[in-house]
């Protein structure tokens, strides 16, 4: 993309309600722009960042065997006075009358939506196990809408809902789930904890929430040092086999967040130097929750004998949105953003720092295409700008490679590149440059 | 991907109220489910056509020179009061009051919010032209709606703005929409005809409906035949370049929908043996309207000499879940939808006629496989139900080959091939039948 013809607005100064600092960078680095307390238009680049962690999450749901769907943004309220959820819910849900004066609203949560489509298709055991999952804008009407995208009002989320005969399936579908979010935060460059969770809401007896490090997190999280190190399981594991060595694994060691931590607990499993305590942000939340929406909705299945039986379910949820501002607070520095490769809005910026100087703008194009030829998704920054404001907005927006072309380099044959993460420069000729930045 | 597997709930009968044929078939092919009226859930193969448009649509509109972004469904009834639209619109807005009792309403459609982004961040001239587009839920509360996706209520739109220094470079941006628009209907496989369209509550001086054809489309279309016989212009047009001769190709010859069909002009344009008179579908709706916006809301730019102008606007609509539907109405036969391969939810079927007879399943995994290594994301077809079944659901469904695999074949040492769209079919060895299908 040429710079010259994008829309990457940065600010020098974050508004003054931006209190936390992935919401300042967002707002600086153009991803995105408030339009409503908690609701918020996303640019191209944010847009972007957004677009990669949603198919990150989408390849690692089908991976573990769960099928895409799409639920709409709004929901009749009947299904919801089915669950009986439709008075609990409170403020947060948005109520809303159609120009018939039917009662809809803008879903938080989708069981009941699902639950639904479940009974009309799927009547027999054979079909089962399924897993469905959707990644769809949801709403819920915060008191007090903050953090940017981190508690807002519209967000994105993956919500995946699993539906079996049995407590001993549901437990399986509850572990490929609990396997392939540590798969997904480990693609996004992130260290993710599971924590024993409070089933809230949604309701049921065994929830996980996953938490990722980050030193202005929201929340405080007590673990066992072995289950911080421990790495992501990856995704050749065999999704159809016996999951739940590798889950007690990670299960066994002692990990909770501040409303579960139990200090007694803590020190009686692990020593001293095995505790850590750190700060955390929740960015996923696994429920299984048996037949509470399946018998009230009546979601059953027929067994091989005849009979019929409440399908065992569970709900699956990654907030995709939130977890652009959760990655930047795990990952920036005071220039800005530092993207892991995998979710950063360019591979790489071509700096050109001369631009109409017909060598400079030559080779500058040469590094474009070759990056652009290399899949690399390039920026060139062709605009008309003094070398210390493109240098400090590519920063600011995280590209994690930066391919600098100036007249005095271009006369002596070499270009520089500069790591994002690192700071680390080096001149180069520009095939060793282009070398380096593809590996 | 594995039937078995997968979740493809098909119905032997449509609904009654289903009236047309693309939405019997959608639900009866398992593409959407009604959630509420004009509200639907995609479901997997629904949801994997209405993806592969939308990237269609996406790549032409990138190719263009217009650049996503992502607006919120929910928006500020604010902005609609400054444009003067808030009172007009009507009861197709839905309206909306959060727990603070502030005024939201679903966007039916986003010039204001696309404004208010541009005249935060856009100030100069230079900055110029731009087009920014987004891919997003809207809703419109139709006071009936029917036809399922075709004229639903939360449904999903493709719509960019251009913004321009004056009517000339206006002219140039509507030109780009123009024609990249006929190249998204041609990778459809559908024949589109741009027809001049009255500007409606978009407002506006200069306008253009697409419209393609189906016999059993909603209006009537009167054209050029030399026009419906046209090509689009294809990508590779220099889209920086002079495109008006390439529009008043098109525009030159009579096209108009009977809203704005005059017979006399028609037979003055056109001998009876160059006129064709057929039923259509509009799929599309380009509008130039200059200050209509950027006046109220007060969107300028500074010009070199230092005055300020508002900056001239069109809008430009796509609709994509629309288009699932009006594709099949173009693009059906008794048996059910016949893709085309541009955005066949499978590229292919493998249909194991003998699950369990493991010679037969060996055939049938190897034809997978390659097909699979081929890139066609096949669907291998590995219930447990009988071949009359089978081929009732992929012609259904529209899978545009099918690979068949049975004992008497694989005895032989041979399988069947057969192509949707014509019913031809073919006995070849494995090797012959995946050359043949993978082209």
């Amino acid at each position: 993309m040429r710079l010259s013809r994008y829309f990457m607005p940065t600010l020098r100064e974050a508004p003054s309600d931006a209190q936390i600092v992935s919401h300042q960078l967002m707002l600086r680095a153009g991803l995105i722009r408030q339009e409503a307390a908690g609701i918020y238009a996303w640019l191209p680049i944010g847009l972007k960042v957004l677009r990669k962690i949603e198919q990150i999450v989408r390849e690692e749901m089908n991976r573990a065997g769960a099928v895409e769907v799409l639920m709409p943004t709004l929901q009749l309220a009947d299904l919801w006075r089915e669950s009986g959820r439709y008075d609990d819910y409170g403020e947060e849900m948005l109520r809303i009358k159609d120009r018939h004066e039917r009662d809809l609203l803008y879903g938080p949560t989708a069981e009941e939506v699902i639950t639904d489509i479940f009974r009309a298709y799927i009547k027999s055991y054979k079909d089962l196990p399924k897993n469905l999952y959707n990644i769809q804008w949801k709403f819920r009407d915060e008191r007090r809408p903050r953090f940017g995208v981190m508690r807002g009002r519209e967000f994105l989320m993956k919500d995946a809902y699993s539906f079996d005969v049995d407590e001993a399936a549901a437990r399986r579908a509850y572990n490929r789930m609990f396997l392939a979010y540590l798969n997904v935060y480990a693609r996004l460059g992130l260290k993710a904890i599971p924590v024993r969770a409070d089933t809230g809401p949604i309701g049921g007896d065994l929830s996980h929430e996953f938490i990722i490090l980050a030193d202005t997190g929201e929340s405080q999280v007590f673990a066992h040092k072995d289950l911080v190190e421990m790495g992501a399981p990856g995704p050749d594991i065999d999704w159809d086999g016996d999951l739940q060595p590798l889950v007690d694994q990670r299960t066994r060691l002692y990990a909770a967040s501040d409303e579960m931590h139990d200090q007694a607990r803590f020190e009686a499993e692990a020593t001293p130097d095995e505790r850590m305590t750190a700060r955390g942000i929740e960015v996923g939340h696994i429920f299984y929750f048996g037949e509470k929406y399946s018998r009230p909705m009546g979601a059953k299945v027929a067994m091989p004998d005849g009979t019929e039986r409440f399908v065992q379910m569970g709900s699956y949820g990654v907030g995709v949105s939130r977890l652009v501002g959760a990655i930047i607070e795990a990952s920036h520095d005071e220039a800005g953003i530092i993207w892991p490769d995998s979710v950063a809005p360019f591979g790489a910026a071509v700096v050109n720092l001369r631009v109409g100087e017909a060598a400079v703008d030559q080779v500058a194009e040469q590094a474009y295409q070759a990056l652009t030829a290399a899949g690399l998704d390039p920026l060139l920054d062709d605009r008309d700008e003094r070398p210390g404001a493109k240098f400090a907005s590519l920063d600011l927006v995280g590209v994690p490679w930066q391919l600098i072309v100036g007249p005095k380099g271009v006369a002596e044959g070499v270009v520089e590149i500069k790591r994002r993460a690192t700071g680390e420069r080096q001149s180069l000729p520009l095939e060793a440059a282009l070398k380096a930045i593809t590996g």
